[in-house]
C-alpha cells in the first residue's frame, strides 16, 4: 500500500502517528510517498482550509478529538500553516532515499503538534533531524534540499500522484484504488487484504 | 442527536439508508433537520464537486464502494446533480411538519440512487410521495412547497445550521459538537452516548 502525503497537511499528523502500528498489526507493508502540495494536484487556487471558515474550525476540533482518542500527546491549538512545508517535503524526500525518512517525518510532526514548532522551519528541522539520527550532517542535508535533483524528484512524484487521481493528504492507494483521509486508513488496509471493503 | 442534511447531497444517500437502524441499535434518538445547500452555509461560490475533477471521480467511487459494503441496491453511475434539490428540500420540510418527512426522504434517495431518478424532479416527487403515503394530495404539497412560509422555514433552519458551524451534508450535532460526513455517524452516536470519542 502506498501512503501519499505532503508535510503541510494537518490530518496527516494522525496518520503518521499510527500507520506503522496499524499496518504491522494487519501484515500490510506501507511505502511512504511525498507530493508537493494539494494545489499542485488539483490546480485549485485556494488552500483547503482558510482562516475564519467553519471548515477550519471543524478541522482543528476534529483533529483534537481524534488525537485524544488515539492518546496522542498533542497540544492545542497547534500552529497552522507550518512555516515551510515545502522544505520539509524536500528533506523527507532525501530521507526516503537514505533510510531515515519515516523517522524524520514522525519527528517533524511530533514537534509540530506536540511542541508547537511547525514543519520546515529551522528549529523543527534541527530538532527532527537530530531526533531521527544522531550525528546527522544537517548542513549537507539542507544544501541537498535546495538542489534541482530533489525538486525534480518531488515534481515527478506529484505528477504520479495527480495521475492516480489524488487530491488531498493523507491518501492511500492499493492497486489504483484510492482512499482519502486518515479516517479511511482502516478501509485501505482492509482493501489491501481483501480487495473490497 | 440532530442529523442535518440537504437533499442535493450525494453522501447523504448513505446516511439516510442506515441512520435509523444505527441509531435505534444504539438507543440514540435522531431529529432530521434540513438546510438549503452548502453554498448558503459557507458563502462559497463553487459547488463541492465539479465535473472532471479528481474529487468528483473519487466521490462517485467512494459512494459506490460504501454502498456495496452496506448491501444497498444502488446502481452506478448515479445522475448528479439532481434536477431540483431545492424543491425536494421544501417538500421534505412539509413532510417533517406532517409526519411523513423521514419516509419521503428515504424514498426520494432510493429513487435517485437505485433507479437513477434524481431528487426534486417531477417523477421523483410523484414516486417518492406515493411511496411514503398512499393517497397523498400531491398537488396540495407541491403548491405549499412554493409558499413563502416553507421557504422562510428553510432559510431559518439554514441560519441555525450556519450558526452551529456546519459546512456540509450530512452533519451530526450532539450538544454543539459537530461531526461531518457519513463516515463519522458512528463517532457522533458514540459522542451522544459517552460525551467523547
Amino acid at each position: 500500500m502506498d501512503f501519499w502525503f505532503t508535510m503541510g497537511s494537518t490530518y496527516t499528523y494522525l496518520t503518521v502517528s499510527r500507520i506503522e502500528n496499524v499496518a504491522r498489526a494487519a501484515g500490510v507493508s506501507v511505502r511512504m510517498r511525498i507530493f508537493k502540495n494539494v494545489l499542485a494536484l488539483t490546480g485549485a487556487v485556494q488552500l483547503p482550509f482558510l482562516p475564519d471558515t467553519p471548515k477550519m474550525t471543524y478541522m482543528r476540533r476534529d483533529i483534537e478529538r481524534r488525537a485524544q482518542k488515539l492518546g496522542l500527546a498533542a497540544s492545542f491549538p497547534f500552529p497552522y500553516p507550518a512555516p515551510n512545508p515545502q522544505r520539509a517535503n524536500r528533506v523527507a524526500t532525501i530521507g526516503m532515499r537514505e533510510g531515515w525518512g519515516p523517522a524524520y517525518v514522525r519527528a517533524a510532526y511530533r514537534h509540530w503538534f506536540e511542541h508547537g514548532i511547525g514543519s520546515g522551519g529551522d528549529e523543527n528541522l534541527r530538532l527532527a533531524l537530530t531526533d531521527c539520527q544522531q550525528g546527522h550532517d544537517i548542513a549537507r542535508i539542507l544544501a541537498l534540499a535546495e538542489s534541482n535533483e530533489i525538486v525534480d524528484e518531488i515534481n515527478c512524484a506529484t505528477e504520479e500522484a495527480r495521475g492516480l487521481g489524488l487530491f488531498g493528504s493523507p491518501s492511500f492507494v492499493v492497486n489504483k484504488e484510492v482512499f482519502w483521509g486518515d479516517d479511511h486508513l482502516e478501509d485501505a488496509i482492509h482493501w489491501a487484504k481483501h480487495g473490497r471493503l
